[in-house]
């Protein structure tokens, strides 16, 4: 088991040294910790029992071989009549055994490989990974100001997702860099990810030529070839919910799944609005979407890995905005959950997505009722599990710290409960007998720290000491602790040459790139 | 399927009218709606194999054959060695086959009957209620001053309890009424649970005399006889741990379960300081500890109805506070339902308890964490669901009614997926197809309300809307719908015979009691 208080304590230790010359040379020495892949070892939930997934799955196989999909796009059209689906203009419709012998081919496990091989994971089977948000026009930040994202707000993300130990992923647009154009904004984000961290990151899906900047600068990093058959970043593709694969996503998928990157295939649904008010009529549409996504890649290039999934919330009555934190958003993850182990596919969900405008009581409600499932469900690539509030539309500086803590306890709730040292904790009752304390025993001294999950960022001091302390609520203290980490931040090292070779491919393409999109 | 939707909506609209007599005239037509016994219908989570249960179950035992439990009663002790303990002074010994002979006595379920015949409620088996807090001697009022509680406050708890529909019981003790004298405060705490709200409650267990006090305003309430034999209260014994059972918690069990009242035998568990520092030494001590107290029940009351179960968070290594949502408390609790189970006892868990001061964003990870495993873990008596802040010291009007709407959503999410309306919802894909939209379709329009929990304190306005609104946090949106929802109370009818009787005997019994504890 991964002594994960040790790893934590170090970057805890690290933040509270903040700036500094002197700290900076004395912490010079040693890298930051990073947890490795997390190995699941506790069950999965089911929800519902097996013939209810059955059910779902015939009724998702019926949407695709009945109604059919829309891939508007003629190269795609061309490849599913060619593969034997029933093509009429771009309307395709796939029947269950083309369908599921595709979806065989997608390997139930694969590795993200990091520039740092240290921050190496595996995605599917047992392994599950946390992932920062991505997306974000506005930031919260560390005023608490609601205002738009800057390049600057980008690479403190990334600078904070390489401190996180929990955090196995860079993700990529975290927030939006907006005073940067949109053609060359791409070639900022990516830049950003690949130096501020050394983590396993997230492509770009906006056009077919930005998804081959991305493999490009993946290339010079990793080396071309290697990014070949390699997966070294992971691409997030949506459906338009209901049942249209549009021209650019495909273009974007067709660019990664050429390179054997993973596409995440995860319709994003706001159930109601892009789906039928029914959560079970809405797994079987989003599980027929991502189905028919994944068949697709399998087109491109049999066997490339991929991640199936869903991103499902239900929409406020009043404002039609996503929510997060409700029942439904939890049953309809574990309902994904069954079917990916049915398909045996690696498969993303999200935690920590919230509806809250601010880190509040409803951030925090929100988000671990949807954590508790993300864990429970047995999701392999766990997203937005840092910074994101208002429905994606913000990330937050005190969110993603508080995420970032909050991780730590999921990781070592997944890892089960121990067995361990049961003996000696039996041997340590009888020792104490009744109307003793345990804090003196050898086996409290020796077990306390790895025993228990011990939180900082929240408070359990006294109420006099907390109120001498400034009684600050949960937010100011996760702006404060995303003040220090980025005050005591230290860059990963990156060889010069593949430094230089980034910012000369960045200064070329930004030569050949138009200001604005025309 | 009970219409939770339906039910809230009336709660809610109640509260916003607010107050003025034309409000109050126009709403004391209808009742305040309350839902029934939670039913479960999905499964419960098992986090460890049946094996793993058998040796926690085998190590309880021998807890309870080799080392003993401290009974410090003399008629408990006596009691014990006519069963055939081995006893030695306080120290008894129990082998496990009378132990479990004496377990197996307890009835999987009972009903807890209320005063108001519709709020009456079934305990065990799949059905679960939901109890608010206890035992606060602060509050966290409605300007956020955090001070010491007041009857009034008390009488507010009781008064919010009733106005909420997902609260089963309106528990006692909320908070203490401190200006009252400790000789005399229980009977103004059993008259505010039985007049201000109609839901069933709590007992006080603080002295045999005051028990007995209990029961017998109890029986001017439920009539005298009715009250020897049926259950319309639960009261709480907590153990010394570790593994002592002392006077005061057994003069109160006694009296309690000579009437047949259910007690709670769960200990409060502060594991690393109370246990040993691991989840399964401490799991293995709280089970011999509660199960010691069961089967004394038994002893006193062979067929009593009562409570198997656990409180069991982990402390802070800083501040010795016990903390909320930690990894280890959720697995704890997931340990205890297994073990309730093999046992077939009704059990208690606690939900929403957290160490954060302040209705923030620390308070909401913590809550939603635990409530998460309380649901999942089936436990039947979910306490502490309503105001707990700073483990247990303060009582937050704020925190209240955040757990009262989140209790709705809990209450949902219990009841599983609904494969009613698939068909329909199948239909409606079919009708809508690729690129439409479910908006405006029949089946949306019929479903909507029903298919989706809708929270509404909550805020998922656009952030506009929001700002215009004030740009308030969850916890000020909390405080204004207490004062709202206290403003539009009014109070359950009793018959004015027993209003009389209760009043008539705490003037007498205020008369006979020392104003203070000599």
């Amino acid at each position: 088991m991964v002594d994960i208080d040790a790893l934590s304590k170090q970057v805890s230790a690290k933040a509270r040294r903040g700036g500094g010359r002197e700290a900076r040379r004395h912490s010079r020495a040693r890298a930051v910790p990073s947890f490795p892949t997390l190995e699941r070892r506790i069950p999965v939930y089911e929800i519902v029992p097996d013939e209810a997934i059955e059910l779902i799955h015939d009724a998702s196989c019926k949407i695709l071989e009945e109604i059919g999909i829309d891939f508007r796009d003629d190269e795609a059209a061309g490849l599913w009549k060619a593969a034997g689906a029933d093509v009429d203009g771009y309307r395709v419709r796939i029947d269950r055994a083309l369908l599921m012998e595709l979806v065989a081919r997608v390997p139930a496990e694969f590795t993200l490989n990091a520039r740092n091989p240290e921050r190496t994971v595996r995605v599917g089977g047992n392994n599950a990974i946390f992932v920062p948000m991505y997306g974000a026009p506005y930031v919260r930040d560390l005023d608490n100001r609601r205002r738009y994202g800057s390049l600057q707000d980008l690479n403190n993300f990334h600078k904070l997702a390489y401190m996180t130990p929990a955090l196995h992923s860079s993700s990529s647009i975290i927030c939006e860099p907006m005073e940067i154009s949109v053609p060359k904004r791409h070639l900022h984000i990516i830049h950003s990810a690949l130096t501020f961290s050394d983590k396993p990151f997230m492509g770009i899906v906006t056009s077919r030529e930005r998804a081959e900047d991305v493999i490009k600068m993946a290339g010079l990093v990793f080396g071309e070839d290697f990014v070949k058959d390699n997966p070294v970043l992971v691409a997030i593709t949506n459906c338009n919910s209901p049942l249209v694969w549009d021209a650019t996503m495909l273009d974007a998928m067709k660019v990664y799944a050429r390179h054997n990157q993973p596409v995440i295939l995860a319709p994003f649904a706001l159930c109601g609005a892009s789906t039928a008010a029914s959560s079970v009529g809405a797994v079987a549409q989003v599980n027929a979407e991502a189905l028919a996504g994944v068949a697709f890649t399998q087109l491109i290039r049999p066997g490339s890995p991929q991640l199936y999934g869903q991103f499902m919330v239900t929409v406020d009555m009043k404002s039609g905005a996503p929510m997060g934190g409700t029942p439904e958003a939890a049953q309809m993850m574990y309902l994904m959950g069954a079917l990916a182990r049915k398909y045996k596919l690696p498969w993303r969900t999200s935690g920590f997505h919230v509806g809250s405008k601010l880190n509040d009581a409803q951030a925090g409600y929100e988000a671990n009722m949807l954590m508790h499932a993300a864990i429970l469900s047995g999701a392999n690539y766990i997203w937005h599990v840092a910074g994101w509030l208002e429905a994606g539309l913000v990330a937050g500086y005190s969110k993603f710290v508080t995420d970032a803590e909050q991780l730590v306890g999921w990781y070592k709730y997944a890892q089960g409960v121990s067995f361990d040292d049961f003996t000696e904790a039996m041997a340590a009752i009888r020792e104490v007998g009744p109307q003793g304390h345990f804090l003196g025993t050898q086996h409290t001294l020796e077990h306390f720290e790895s025993a228990f999950f011990m939180p900082t960022l929240m408070d359990f001091n006294s109420f006099e000491q907390w109120s001498a302390e400034g009684a600050r609520d949960h937010d100011t203290r996760g702006r404060e602790k995303a003040r220090a980490m980025l005050a005591a931040y230290e860059a990963p090292p990156m060889d010069e040459g593949i430094a230089e070779s980034l910012a000369d491919f960045i200064a070329r393409r930004e030569r050949e790139l138009p200001d604005s999109v025309s």
